[in-house]
């Protein structure tokens, strides 16, 4: 093609000037959100629109635009610039690209042209003349995009003579014979632009038997220093060559050269120029659509991304919890922690380094947050360096650590409000005990990890249906806690980490030796317990019914999953030595000494005074208040043995 | 005690100048390597030693010292020292530090000295009179380490009257009665050091009846100006008292008073002046060595910690399975990767950041060592950014392609053969066919993770007893791939991750789509199935018999675990939906393209020349060779439907 308008030799033969696509980045950023939200796997051709102008100064090369406007087809045109229409073809992958046969779309496009030149509608419509071809891969982990352009235009088996060199109009004022007028991007002085080759052919088809020579006027609407100009439009006459067989279409060309002026596509990197956080976030996105669009069509993933989260403990738990929430895409992520890293943390805690253990060690929280915006700048993160009060851990030794624990309280009662899933991470039972309270009054979905040695625990906590009214009535409740004879219990009625027990939490912290100062687990417990809490977190948010869910349990292992990605159980309980999960559901047990009514109404009426009496009392307020002591008064009167009830807790 | 050495008003009576405990880091340090080498939570006391000497300048107090050499009992003692003797008692934790009787270990202490004083074994051994109590905690986790001292010294009810102030030596120096020398550290003119109080008791109690009045020589020998004189030694006369009664012991006193002056521990905190990576280290020791001390106390550490591991692939299964080889404590970790890291990466990818996106994405093998050694850096991490040559991947369309292969091929063999454990973790099937025939030929451990969406596969592959011999006769062999049924299969008669294929490797990368390109996957599963792939290494390295021991099957849940970590499983299969693993095992296929006898021998007897046909060949080359053309043909004549086996593969 370019040949065809630099060859010197070619004195009397009409040549023109192909079109240099000129796609911005908009256009392929728009390309990039169309195919991540809109397309997706689809690979069908696409309409899509472009411009070109024909006012550019002398020495720019004809340019067909195509920028972030090009996917709206109704959308308007660039003043004095002219549409053109296309058709995108978005392959899947780069072997698709390649494979895909150029040949063969030209020719449909050509053959398209070539009918609405033969029944006339292109009289009606020109712009059907001037079409262009697309055909794109976009390899969006990369941003390389690679993209071949094609102006069909049919052709004269003998090309075109000119009867008369081009001329400037401003040269030749006086026209006699037929002249046909063509809107011309091109500003080369001897030759018309490409938009002309399938008007002249339409002229050749329709009125050919008529008119043998036409004068054609490429109109070139020019601004020169403020001046409007058409003088620099030009002017000749070309004897219109008789086509063949009118009903076969001519050879048609059009396929872009690239860069190398070889036939071949052309390739354009965008990762450089795109803003890296916005390549960050739609790169993200993209991994996870594709989870949806090949797998789980009905998979709600921005009831996922949108998910508040507060993850109470950011040690290895909580750590893990938080990277698999970033692969899930969750954007607001909170840690609430008093701890500091130590250097035994980081091999174990994948938010921290060696370094964040100088001088006594950043905040665990702090850390957490630092490091996420690290990993994913488009993170909403927030940290909190500080303590959760505990029952059996006086707060009242003075004012000020009185006056601590209630802004501990108001802090932790302002945060689970403010969050849709609560993540109990913690090391110890008893700072898991104010949050199961505060979240069961709020009425948000617990998620509940623990560990031990080569066994954890992964629970959702029950999700109460209003805090006063789902009193159970004493007569109807059950009184075997750590029941899992139940089947079919709804997300209402099950019970919370505190339900299987007994005694009321108390501190555990004194006196446990190094090995219970720090968690000793299995290296790899952590990362499965902390993987499974979000994937049930994520599992139970596809569920229609959310935490009221009924749980699933191990033998609905069989059955229809409730939800697209499956189970919703109440806990996880894993064997690491046996590489076994069971999966266990227990009704709330109405004298729990954290989610039962009785403590939710004292919470609910008394506020901060209640729960300091809990903090500073020992284990037999909870218990008495719970009815637990009268529990265990009449059970040891019946010899009943808890001791099974007692083995399975504390997995 | 302080008050008694600096009481001015105590004209006549003699006061003496206490120990200051002066405990170097030294000490510290090697407390900290016997707590976790030796002492472990053993909290029985511990006999130590420390010294003291009398040459000290006026001005410096009188200091008992503890260095490293403490816990050498029969080491050498510095020149001109004394040494002391002590008794350690370690708590392991804070409370019990708290709580420890201090009256009573000073009792007990005073009335051992006291019974030595009866019996005369202070005589014959005066060091009994010297000996001190260290009472400590060493908080591992932060470098706090608490302690209390104590000299204990048994008391004259009614103190000690001098008969004449002390004076220098130089002044005094015609002795005519009972004189007693004292080896002295105290610097003080008018007071002795501490020694000479159980020493006076003894005096008292063995001569009281026969010697009134004593004097004593406190003698210094110190070193003034190259100058070496005796000349600042005191000497004074002291009335022994009686004893009241002499078959009790007396009153004791001893613990020392803390930086403030009160009777209290003191604290040291050496995290800052102890080298970080040190400290690292051994906190890091301390949390796998509180596994073994507390609750496995057969798990054999060295064997995990001293494993070379070899990573193929540092993808998300890559990064999850360094992350928790470093949690075990793992220090040498080798990645071989191609790759560069993307944008989408660091969500998923646990080593990597946003930042390592830039300019193209830094390589994930070289990325990958830098974030272990952030993290660790006592940590031996090499990175390999090179390509693994596959089968139907053709390495033959130049010199310099076929070079490059074979260059890659003897790097990965050099590689394998160096490492113990090989990990596969990449993200195509026929990535993994080179590296398994060339650890099944060098007989080493190979560890197998591949992700489905939900589902995944750990597998460790049969462990070949020697490459040749194991050639199984054919008529033994077993032809139905994929079996299960088969138990107790030991372990040189399991499959590889070929084994269940009736179809030879090929290029899988074409023409797959984005979604398949990147692994698409629920985000927790490669966080499981990467802590999966290093659990079953180290619970595999527990048993005695290694990758040779039988395979545990989901039916061996119930039954006792063959390791102190529990099963050594073949394969674990894991479905997330239904949060449940199945532990299928299942035999070597003799006609495997991957491990059969064929493709070893071939392998082994032709080297480069052999692979580089399989790199350069269609799926037929391996398939005429293994045989697996001609079971096609039978069984497609028999009919034999192998979809079910297909199926149970590529989970």
């Amino acid at each position: 093609m370019a040949s065809e308008a630099s060859s010197p030799a070619a004195d009397l033969k009409l040549q023109f000037a192909p079109f240099i696509s000129a796609l911005e980045a908009g256009f392929w950023h728009q390309l990039t959100q169309k195919k991540l939200n809109d397309y997706r796997l689809d690979e069908s051709p696409k309409s899509i629109k472009g411009y070109y102008s024909n006012g550019d100064p002398v020495g720019l090369p004809t340019r067909l635009t195509l920028e972030y406007s090009a996917f709206d087809i109704d959308g308007p045109t660039p003043a004095r610039c002219c549409p053109a229409f296309g058709t995108l073809y978005n392959t899947n992958t780069i072997d698709a690209f390649k494979d895909t046969d150029k040949k063969a779309l030209l020719e449909k496009e050509a053959k398209e042209i070539w009918e609405a030149i033969q029944s006339g509608a292109a009289i009606k419509n020109p712009s059907i003349l001037c079409r262009f071809i697309l055909l794109t891969f976009a390899d969006l982990k990369k941003y390389n995009f690679y993209y071949w352009f094609c102006f069909p235009a049919l052709c004269f088996p003998e090309g075109l003579k000119l009867n008369q060199r081009p001329a400037l109009l401003e040269q030749i004022f006086s026209a006699k014979q037929v002249t046909v007028g063509v809107y011309d991007p091109c500003t080369l002085s001897q030759h018309p632009g490409w938009p002309l080759r399938n008007l002249l052919v339409l002229l050749a088809n329709q009125w050919g038997s008529k008119v043998d020579t036409v004068q054609i006027l490429c109109f070139r609407d020019r601004t020169l220093q403020g001046d409007r100009s058409v003088n620099h439009s030009i002017v000749f006459q070309v004897k219109l060559p008789e086509l063949p067989n009118s009903s076969v279409c001519p050879k048609s060309v059009g396929w872009e050269k690239n860069a190398k002026g070889a036939m071949g596509p052309r390739i354009v990197n965008l990762s450089e120029c795109m803003d890296p956080k916005r390549l960050a976030e739609s790169s993200v996105d993209l991994n996870l659509k594709l989870m949806k669009w090949r797998l789980v069509p009905s998979l709600d993933l921005d009831k996922v991304i949108n998910t508040k989260c507060l993850l109470l403990g950011a040690g290895t738990l909580g750590c893990n919890v938080a990277r698999t929430l970033m692969g899930w895409g969750v954007r607001h992520i909170t840690f609430v922690d008093n701890a500091k890293i130590s250097y035994s943390n980081p091999v174990r805690q994948p938010l921290y380094e060696f370094e964040d253990c100088f001088g006594g060690g950043k905040s665990k929280a702090i850390a957490a947050v630092d490091r996420l915006t690290k990993i994913f700048p488009g993170v909403n993160a927030e940290g909190y360096n500080m303590s959760i009060p505990m029952p059996g851990h006086p707060v009242n030794f003075s004012q000020a650590t009185l006056s601590q624990a209630q802004r501990d309280v108001e802090q932790l009662e302002k945060l689970i409000a403010e969050h849709d899933v609560v993540f109990l991470l913690m090391d110890t039972r008893e700072s898991r005990w104010l949050p199961t309270v505060l979240a069961a009054s709020k009425q948000k979905l617990v998620v509940n990890a623990a560990l031990g040695f080569d066994t954890f625990v992964v629970m959702r906590h029950g999700l109460k249906k209003t805090a006063i009214s789902q009193s159970v009535p004493s007569g109807s409740a059950p009184i075997v806690p750590g029941s899992s004879l139940f089947s079919n219990i709804p997300g209402h009625k099950l019970g919370c980490y505190f339900c299987n027990d007994v005694v009321a939490p108390g501190d555990s912290t004194r006196d446990r030796t190094l090995d219970q100062q720090c968690t000793v687990s299995r290296p790899g417990l952590a990362m499965i317990a902390g993987a499974l809490a979000v994937e049930l977190m994520v599992s139970i948010l596809q569920h229609s019914e959310g935490g009221y869910a009924i749980a699933s349990s191990s033998d609905d292992r069989m059955n229809e999953p409730p939800t697209s990605l499956g189970l919703v159980p109440h806990q996880i309980r894993g064997f690491l030595s046996r590489f076994d999960n069971v999966l266990p559901a227990s009704l709330a047990f109405d004298k729990c000494t954290a989610c039962s009514p009785t403590v939710l109404e004292h919470y609910e009426k008394e506020g901060f005074n209640f729960l300091s009496k809990v903090f500073n009392s020992s284990h037999s307020f909870l218990e008495d208040l719970t009815g637990l002591t009268l529990l265990h008064q009449e059970t040891q009167a019946a010899e009943v043995n808890y001791n099974l009830c007692m083995e399975t807790k504390n997995l």
